[in-house]
């Protein structure tokens, strides 16, 4: 039997860490948007073994514990310890690892929701289990709640799944213009110096938004952090201002990844695609998925 | 503009009522199933008037404020103090009212819903209104949370959006046959010494399916807890009998209506359709549904 999971892209608008020593009272206040292309991830058990064994891939290529820390953690907890067979973790991601989508939650939760799926368990404990493994192992603090709320989110009460609470704004017609560039280390920036501007920066970007709780505020406050902060600098706030000479709404930056994301109506982005194009910069365009994730039985 | 909400229709299968003065942090723990067929709320403003107006209709036919106490407060509460227009709710339900299908909750999420996406404001704030109108005006304590979760869903934590919290089970293949064939009335079940019963039970029921959280045991759970309540008896008792022969799981009572539900494989509905016309009784089949509430402008 295989099981099949797809979780969405999920792009960070802005954000407060929320550190806690329990992992499920961790999380992050902030807003973001989910993508319709994001994360699937296939489960296949085989018991023709006298051992249990765990594989996770990663686009197809097998990946050691310590590279998928996330993951293997997740399926470690999800296989029951009786189960003897080879478990495969084929996890597919339509955006690159490292650059802001959200990847190590979408996989952390496909697998959480895919094992639980087969081997017995509920939406809740998966999710809580994705989010213990993504705070423990410091992928992220929101985004699988975020992944979970779907739409356009906002993290108004930190916290893990049954603790943390999600809002989501009303929309209508935008498409998500993304601009992938490269990596940037979720765990690095949380570390480094500027927690405390993206503290006080981040709070006021989700005041400032709950006043108006509009998809054209968020991009206003999200470019007011990412600038404020001081995240978004250099090459990549002269490519934001260039895209926002064709654009309605200001451009801003995805948290944490060297990349840009936009709200956009279709009559847009025409004009923003020959931009890029131009610059011969990278990009991708996504409706927001407001369904919640989806797993079930693959046939096909 | 016209703005359409859809709101599924929500069976409850048991319940632990939980009072509490505030609004918000009263609920119900307990399991249910969030249908394909629901409510539909159809929003339009006309702004050429002197006034403020505010009609409901319920299929088709206007309703005075007193038989739509939940849906009127909604209203009053979502129409800005400003505005001047005629506001219309127009609400369609595919169950007819009173037999336990979350209409009440439908109609005042779903009015929520449109209203907020028309006049500004998020969907927990508009859930959160429609959930303090339902447990106000006594129409339901479960419902609004239940529909927001989708899915076959299990309340763990009793309360309002952003208080309580609702998990699910996963399911595979399972259509839910209904079988509506009168009024209950929440209010009065809920004022009566039954009440003692239905929160023993309620808390037995929910344990049992949490230890082993499948659909299959919900509707073990459900049955036990319909005939142990003692609301599930006389001819709807025989009734339910007569589906178990040609069902492989039990079938249960609606909480709260004159009615049957079961969950079925596609399979097993012919036999049961055949019953059912030969008994001369209605019954209706339905998908399990697993997405959000819906709202947007409504162009068709």
């Amino acid at each position: 039997m295989l099981v099949r999971a797809f979780i969405p892209a999920h792009i960070t608008a802005f954000f407060v860490p929320v550190f806690n020593e329990d992992p499920l009272k961790a999380g992050s206040l902030g807003a973001g948007i989910n993508l319709s292309k994001g994360t699937n991830v296939f489960v296949s058990i085989e018991k023709e073994t006298l051992e249990k064994h765990i594989h996770i891939a990663f686009n197809g290529e097998p990946v050691k514990r310590e590279e998928a820390s996330i993951s293997y953690s997740v399926a470690e907890k999800l296989v029951p310890e009786e189960f003897i067979g080879e478990v495969e973790v084929w996890q597919y991601f339509d955006f690159p690892n490292g650059y802001g989508f959200g990847n190590s939650a979408g996989g952390a939760l496909g697998t959480a929701l895919a094992l639980s799926y087969r081997f017995g368990g509920t939406w809740l404990r998966a999710a809580q289990i994705a989010h213990e493994a993504e705070v423990i192992h410091r992928g992220g603090l929101g985004d699988v709640i975020a992944q979970l709320a779907g739409g356009i989110e906002v993290r108004v009460k930190a916290g893990g799944p049954g603790y943390g609470v999600v809002d989501n704004l009303f929309f209508e017609d935008y498409k998500v213009l993304v601009v992938p560039l490269g990596r940037l280390s979720t765990r690095e920036v949380l570390d480094g110096d500027v927690v405390t501007a993206i503290e006080a920066e981040g709070r006021k970007a989700l005041e400032a938004l709950l006043k108006e709780p509009t998809p054209e505020k968020l991009m206003i406050t999200a470019r007011d952090f990412a600038e404020t902060t001081g995240l978004l600098t250099g090459e990549l706030l002269e490519l934001a201002k260039e895209l926002d000479k064709v654009l309605k709404l200001p451009s801003s930056m995805i948290m944490l990844g060297k990349g840009l994301f936009a709200l956009a109506r279709e009559e847009e982005l025409e004009n923003a695609k020959t931009l890029l194009a131009e610059l011969e910069v990278p990009y991708d365009i996504a409706e927001i998925y407001v369904e919640r994730p989806k797993v079930g039985r693959w046939l096909g």
